[in-house]
């Protein structure tokens, strides 16, 4: 397999995308703490069938981070027209799209602003409003530190203090959220030196200034109204995610008009890095149709 | 005014006291990011009416931390229980305890197991169990966060990584929980340090290990039915405390059944390095009666 890798401007930021196969493209979209690369196992496994095209967001992998100082601007609707507007430079009019964590949200507002452009939306444990007030309940509290204090001004500087106290915490999250032990061994030096390129643990922090305001909304039920989201969607949700827990899927139908779930037994927050074979497998099937 | 310092062995952990004055003893317990230091201010101004003894907590200070490494040990009776038997050590019977923050849960501890130390309490912001699930409201998640941070074993080599990474970090509480600002400026480096000395970051994380069942019960409102601690209680609440909110003064009457509270206008979370002349004459006029 081989992987190319470009740089398109979208919106007037110079982001980079990592491409590979042939077939029905698929746009993979990464969460925090990610960014193209969580993507390789899919990749591997599926670039016979299809394109799929990686994206790092604006202040993730390799993209541009226009905002490097603390920010609100990088929300999901930022997110969701940088990716509509990268793929229309690029020509592309119709893709399915394959996402988790922060891109769970920034796929619900692509579905909401161009349903022409979806295929398809297939996501791993997926975030929506209906979760509401069980994100902190006394015994989530443990878990949802880290969306405030990647809000305070000096996250960035304390994690990225040296390389040592920046692979702590990436790999932290990494293993923490995992349920298999050590998938991330092999590539904590790739993420560590990811997240100290200049600007991307503040451009990965600011998606949760950006969404704080529409986080503790949901949490506190004072969401709009939406009309729910017609485009097929398949969530395939790990069973042991310990921060977006999977009793929480009893919500989808809320958001979504046409979807189906079922869950990954053996896996928690990063099924597409550790149970890959079930997740390509999944993706294949569900765009094949 | 001069400060002795002596060490004192209580329950076989070695303990720091600082002591000043004359008169009947009034004994100071710190909150965290603090140790005795915080409280000179105090200390200057009453040590003509009063024996003040400040104590250093295990695992605070100059204190020894017989657990260096994450551990649930320390918790509000272990503390009440090594000031009760310090107090015995010394030869003290009978003292007035002011205090705040950490120190509010020891001393309520303190005051139900031995009634007859107490000559009376007196309280900055006082945190007590009333204060219940406005702890973990959405809008208050962007404050306790911390509570969360400190439990986590990598907390202390990341705050800790460096002199100016442990700065930064403490230095943010001291300017955050204040109302007036720059009340810490003069002292930063000495807080620094003091933190920074062998064991002192996990010594006030493992405050929050410690106390995280009894922290998340009282947000479940499952707290065990007490009675009412009738030991004469002042409580003086900085208006501007954002993370002990002076708002939540409300409940003081469900813990002591014998309380005063007024409020220190111009001060937050620190109302006796905030406004020590105001602290300072309001605890010379409570232990006067």
């Amino acid at each position: 397999m081989e992987i190319s890798h470009r740089f398109v401007e979208a919106r007037r930021v110079r982001h980079h995308i990592a491409e590979t196969g042939d077939g029905f493209p698929i746009v993979c979209l990464h969460g925090w703490p990610e960014f193209w690369a969580c993507w390789e196992p899919l990749m591997e496994r599926l670039h016979s069938k299809h394109k799929l095209i990686a994206i790092d967001f604006r202040g993730f992998g390799e993209s541009e981070n226009p905002n490097p100082e603390p920010s609100d601007k990088a929300n999901a609707r930022c997110l969701a027209d940088d990716v509509i507007a990268l793929l229309d430079e690029i020509g592309l009019s119709r893709v399915g799209f394959v996402g988790h964590d922060v891109s769970a949200l920034v796929m619900q507002e692509i579905a909401r602003l161009r349903p022409e452009l979806c295929e398809g939306l297939f996501f791993f444990n997926c975030v929506t409003p209906g979760i509401g007030s069980r994100w902190n309940v006394p015994e989530h509290l443990g878990e949802i530190w880290y969306q405030a204090f990647h809000q305070k001004p000096f996250a960035a500087e304390m994690v990225g203090q040296s390389e040592a106290s920046c692979r702590t915490y990436i790999k932290y999250f990494l293993d923490h959220w995992s349920y298999k032990t050590g998938v991330f061994d092999q590539v904590i030096e790739r993420w560590t030196e990811n997240f100290m390129r200049p600007d991307n643990l503040q451009g990965g922090f600011n998606w949760y200034i950006s969404q704080n305001a529409a986080r503790l909304a949901a949490m506190a039920g004072e969401v709009p109204e939406l009309p729910k989201i017609d485009t097929p969607t398949r969530v395939l949700w790990g069973r042991h995610d310990p921060i977006i827990k999977s009793d929480w899927s009893d919500c989808l139908d809320d958001t979504f008009s046409n979807v189906e779930l079922t869950f990954a037994e053996e896996a928690g927050h990063f099924v597409h890095y550790e149970m890959p074979d079930l997740a390509a497998g999944e993706i294949s099937r569900f765009f094949a149709n």
